[in-house]
This record gives structure tokens, C-alpha cells and sequence, in this order.
């Protein structure tokens, strides 16, 4: 059997998990909180199950889910989707990600992908039978930033779409309003799409506003956004997220979608849209886990891991260059088997295994947990 | 935005199902129960989400899940799956399907499809750059039946894949053991493969037995096997299926299913594990919808709708060439909007739309449900 993606292998999360779980070690590689949702949130899925909700839904997605969603985007980002023709509901935002990339990209379409880079965007380009063209970000006094003259660069006849992510993982950088005026400087009058990852949307910290794409007309009108529920309400395991997308975009991912997964889970939908009418949990979330990032941060410090911006997300990443040599991969595993604190290399997120010295922790923990790690860091 | 799967259009499931909802029919079209499932497997589900089983599972499943597949099955058809590297739970049996299409189909690969044939098969292969290649089942006196010389005859130098489906959606028919030979002696000494759709594979009546190609080493040895809990334990909303497959073909299915979903509902997985430690639900299924399968067709011998055979599914195809004489797609938007009782067009299953004067119907439901039902048909 011919591999259609010769290049994957297990994803580095996987990896880091299993190997944290074998040397006993705290567990801040992949991005998961180690704390409950609220309770209520289970208390609505159960509901749903009891009142009989467990036969096929929708294909796009459950109608009061779909009007949660859109009611949620048009009071936080201005931006008013329809409910029929432009959401819909997804096994996840990987699968949203993925069927977005299947749905539009041709054999031989190039789609600019910004590194690092999250994992599933390269394979989902590739299978599709696009061209992935790279384009990295910078990395200056003030941590990470897209060079959008290089991007401008990139755009050519073939070039199908332009993926994005904000609040950027691994790095933690966001994108500001400048940045979605140089991005829609360089597709207006081109036929070039926009994917947008905006799975952290409710994790952007100092104040600072995160930048939608639904807040910008002139891209949220040839662009399919993505987020998802298990990272705003801390269930990851229930692999719910959604894409919206103006009706053209959305009939074509429609199309993938109904012979991809054709629904998505019923009680899960209904419970998430009743917890959805109180905004509470994402109002809250960025003082949430603004906390825990400073606690981890302060923490940091009395560390000799060099700390870097972190704007958004829930990722922590550092320098590590005054205590190793070692390449990320190694010194991630080291700190892993050895420390008992799991990191994520930043080298995994680049297609050429680019290293730059840096790892990232995921500080979605309890304060114990928190604590813990850094007192095994501190070690270091 | 050029489509990549210009031919297709919203499933004649959702079709249908939305008419006989505007019609206010009873709806006998898209498959699905309209009773409830065991009480205990809400209760196993809500017992995971208490017990913080909401965060990400492994990739390929959770391991308890894995096992209760690989007893179960190993109990059944006598064939003992490794736990870890030949069972992948995947977003019910559509996820399973397609992603087993997409890992091994290349551009120009033709994959041979069995017709009437069920719509999410071809629309994979498109979307995978292959070639569907029809062979259409044969109608006789006793059914319909797989002309396993034509199969033989479609097979070339650049056939990659055979889709089978047993118990039959939407005929009703079962391969039995002759056909397996058949089958077994066609891909003998070629390098194709098998895609088993066995969504129905407990629901197999009068005592005959289901033909798994997991009861079939030569078969297996080559084989994606598909199945489903939503059909087996009366969840289609819960969209949690498996592949089980050798570990080859295992390691290619999980490359494009970790960067399509991922990984799938945690309590859900767990949920059902519980639950599956009872074989008591799926070692009844035959006997339940037996009885409710010779109720309705007691009915329809008081109608003027010619029954067809209906050895395994919850589906019954009856002809209607007494009655009307309009083709399928009319004739049962016909019974939905007058009669209001909503049927599936057979038709909907050829790819040229091939009218053979037979809709089906879909006998999952509650008795007085089926009497409504046939109380309206009598009146045709
Ligand atoms: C889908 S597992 C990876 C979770 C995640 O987004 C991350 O750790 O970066
Ligand atoms: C995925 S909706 C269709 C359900 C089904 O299998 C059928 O009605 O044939």
C-alpha cells in the first residue's frame, strides 16, 4: 500500500503524552486543561440525552446550537452570520480545518501556511493534492510577527488560500488590526480565500481585544472561520467546534462535511447550546487563564528559562539556550524523562524541523499542578 | 470557487426527512429509530463526563473502548483484532468510510462500487481523485444479488479498493458464505482491497448469520472493516463508529484520520465501552427487529405495495407498479406530502438515478408508529 501521506508519523502531542505518562512526569505539552468544565455544562448534555436527543441531527447542525453560535459571533466581533446557510457545526476544529482545506483547495493549488505551524494544516494540504508554500514568522525583541510583505510575495495565480491563526499556537502571539489590514491589502482582487484558526478566540490577555476575522467585513467575506467548544469550556475530549463561512464557502464545505461525518453528535449539541445563553464562561475566560499564565510566568522567573511574550493562547513558550545545547526534540524529551515537567518543541511545528531553542508548556493546569511543575523547572 | 464535488447535492436522507417534517408525515424515510435507547447507556455516558472523562482520548480510541470492540467481534466471528495497532475509533460509520476511501485511493485509482449503493461511497472516491467503477446488482425472484463474474470482469491493473455492504443498505440483502468465496477468489493474488460497510451487522433475520468479512482470514487480511453503535444501540445521533482493519492498513487509516477529527467524544467512547460489557443489547437486536420487521410486512400484505425480501437491515423495499406509474423521486414525494408517510427513491442509490419502481422503508420504529403508518399506506 502506497502511503498517501508519506510524511506522518505520530503528531508530536501524542507523543509527548505517551512519553509523560510512561516517566510519571507533569504533563504541560499537549493542550488540555487537567481541571472539570462546570458542572452545569455536563448537567445540560445529560438533560439533552434524557429528553430523547440522541437520534441523527441536522447534517449542518443542530438549529439552537447554530443560532447560539451565531448570536455569540454577532455580539462579540459586530459580525452577523445567517443561520441556515453559513454555520456549521464540526467534529472538532480539526475537522472544520480539514474539511475547509478538502472542500476548496484543487491537485496543484498552492495555500500559504505561516510556520510555526499547527500540525493537521500540512497533511490536510497535502492530501487534498495542494502545494503547502511556507512562509515564516519573524522573531524580534517583541516575540513573533508575520511579515506580510513575504506573504504578499507568496500570493500567485495558483494560490488558492491563506491560513491564519489567532491567538497563535505555539507561540502565543496575536494578531493585531494592523495585520488584518496588510492581510486583506493582499487578497483584495484576488480569487485567494482565507482559513482562519480561531480555536483561542476567548484566550487573549492585557486587555488586548482578539482581532476575528468576522470583525473585518472585507475578510470575513471569502473566509471560513473556525473555533471550537472544547477548548472555550474546557472539555477537549468532546470534539465540538464549528466553521462559519459566507453561503457560498459554506455550501461547498457542506458538501465534504455530509460525506465526511454527515452529522455531529446530538446531546453534546444541545447541551452546549443551553450553556451557551449564559456568555459568563467566555466572558470570565480571559481573566481566568490571564491568572495562570502570570502565576506560571512569575514562577518563570526564578527560573534559567528565558521567558517570551505570550499574548494569547494558553501556551507558555521559552528559551532555553542557557541550560542546553541539546535540539528541542532531545531537550523536551530530557526534560520529560528527566525533570518530569512534558514540553512541546517548537520544531515540530515547522515542516523543515527548524530549531530555534525554544519549547512550549501548556499552563491550562490547576495551581498544584502549576506549582509543581515549576518547582521541578526551578531544578533545572 | 470551483467545486471538487460539483455532482453533489443535499442527501436524499435530509431531503426527505425535512419534507416529511414540513408535511407532518411519519417519517419512514432516513434510518433512524424514534424510540429511545437503554436507560443505563445514558447513564454509563453521564457516569464518564462525572468521572472527568472530557478531555482528549488517544487518537486511534480509548483503550477500553478498543478492547470491547476487539472481545466482542473476536466472540462473534471468531477473529481476534490486536487491540492496539487494528482498531481505530472514528465520528461514526461515515467518518470511518470515508477516511479508509482517502488513505488509500490515489489520483486515477479505480475503486469498484456495488450498486444500488449507499451515497457516501462515491463522493469519498471523487473527493480522493479515484475512479468509481459501477457493477450493478441483479434482481430475480429471490432478491437482489451480487453478479460476482461482472466484479471479476470490472477488476484491472488499477483497481485499489472493493466496497461491499452487508446486511445491504437500501435492499435489505445479506451476502452469505458463496458470496465471500466469491469475493475471496476475485482478489486472490491482486494487490486490491476490501471496504466492509457492516453498519447492520446485527440486525440479520431468520436465523441466518452475518457474513463479517472478519469471519473470512483471506478477506480480512485486506480489509477495512466498518461498523456503528448509533445503528446497534439505537444512538444514530451519537456518530461513534470503528475500522478495524490489519495493522498496515491500520497505520495508513490513522495518518488521515489524526489530522481529519483527531480523536473522538470521550464519554461517549467510555460510555459505550460500560456498556458493551453486556452483550445481552446486540445479542437481541436480531429477535427485536424481526418482530417489528414481520408486523410491518404482515401490514403490507393488506396494501397494494409488493414486498420484497428483507433478510437484514431495518429497511424494506416494497414495488409499487399497481399504484403509480411516476418514477421514484416523485412517487415517494408523493407518499410524503399525500399519504403522509415518507419513503427513500431507491433511485437515489444509482448514480444515473436507475428506476426499478421500488422505494424503501425503514422499519425502526415504535409499533404504533408502524401501525400509523400502515393504517395510511392501506388507503393508497
Ligand atoms: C489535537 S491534540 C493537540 C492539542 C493542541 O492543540 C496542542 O497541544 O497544540
Ligand atoms: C446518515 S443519514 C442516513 C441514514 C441511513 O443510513 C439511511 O437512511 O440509509
Amino acid at each position: 500500500l502506497t502511503s498517501r501521506l508519506p510524511a506522518v508519523g505520530t503528531t508530536v502531542f501524542t507523543r509527548m503524552s505517551t512519553l509523560a505518562a510512561q516517566a510519571g512526569a507533569v504533563n504541560l505539552g499537549q493542550g488540555f486543561p487537567d481541571f472539570g468544565c462546570e458542572r452545569s455544562l455536563l448537567q445540560a448534555v445529560n438533560d439533552a440525552m434524557q429528553a430523547d436527543f440522541n437520534q441523527y441531527p441536522m447534517m449542518h447542525g443542530a438549529p439552537v446550537l447554530r443560532q447560539a453560535i451565531v448570536d455569540k459571533v454577532a455580539a462579540i466581533y459586530g459580525h452577523r452570520y445567517d443561520v441556515n446557510t453559513e454555520i456549521t457545526v464540526t467534529a472538532g476544529a480539526t475537522q472544520a480545518l480539514t474539511t475547509a482545506i478538502l472542500c476548496c483547495v484543487h491537485p496543484g493549488d498552492e495555500v500559504i501556511v505561516i510556520e510555526p505551524v499547527y500540525d493537521s494544516y500540512v497533511p490536510a494540504v497535502t492530501l487534498a493534492g495542494g502545494v503547502p508554500v511556507s512562509v515564516e514568522m519573524e522573531l524580534g525583541a517583541d516575540g513573533y510577527s508575520v511579515p506580510w510583505s513575504k506573504v504578499a510575495a507568496a500570493v500567485n495565480g495558483k494560490t488558492r488560500l491563506i491560513i491564519i491563526n489567532t491567538p497563535h499556537n505555539p507561540t502565543g502571539s496575536v494578531l493585531r488590526a494592523a495585520d488584518m489590514q496588510a492581510l486583506a491589502d493582499i487578497v483584495r482582487g484576488t480569487e485567494v480565500l482565507i482559513l482562519s484558526d480561531e480555536v483561542y478566540e476567548h484566550m487573549v490577555y492585557d486587555g488586548q481585544r482578539h482581532e476575528s476575522v468576522c470583525r473585518h467585513p472585507e475578510l470575513a467575506a471569502r473566509a471560513f472561520v473556525v473555533s471550537s467548544f472544547g477548548k472555550t469550556y474546557h472539555v477537549t475530549g468532546w470534539k465540538i467546534g464549528y466553521v462559519a463561512a459566507p453561503a457560498g464557502l459554506t455550501a461547498e464545505f457542506r458538501k465534504v462535511h455530509q460525506y465526511n461525518v454527515f452529522s455531529i453528535n446530538t446531546p453534546m449539541q444541545h447541551g452546549i447550546a443551553s450553556y451557551m445563553a449564559d456568555p459568563k464562561p467566555y466572558l470570565e475566560l480571559p481573566a481566568f487563564y490571564q491568572r495562570k499564565r502570570d502565576l506560571f510566568r512569575d514562577g518563570l522567573k526564578n527560573t534559567r528559562f528565558e521567558l517570551m511574550p505570550a499574548d494569547g493562547t494558553y501556551f507558555q513558550c521559552v528559551r532555553y539556550d542557557k541550560i542546553s545545547t541539546q535540539t528541542e526534540a532531545e531537550f523536551a524529551e530530557w526534560l520529560t524523562t528527566e525533570i518530569k515537567v512534558a514540553a512541546i518543541p517548537v520544531s515540530a511545528f515547522y515542516q523543515q524541523g527548524k530549531e530555534s531553542g525554544i519549547v512550549r508548556f501548556c499552563f491550562a493546569k490547576r495551581d498544584e499542578t502549576l506549582a509543581l511543575a515549576l518547582e521541578r523547572l526551578g531544578k533545572v
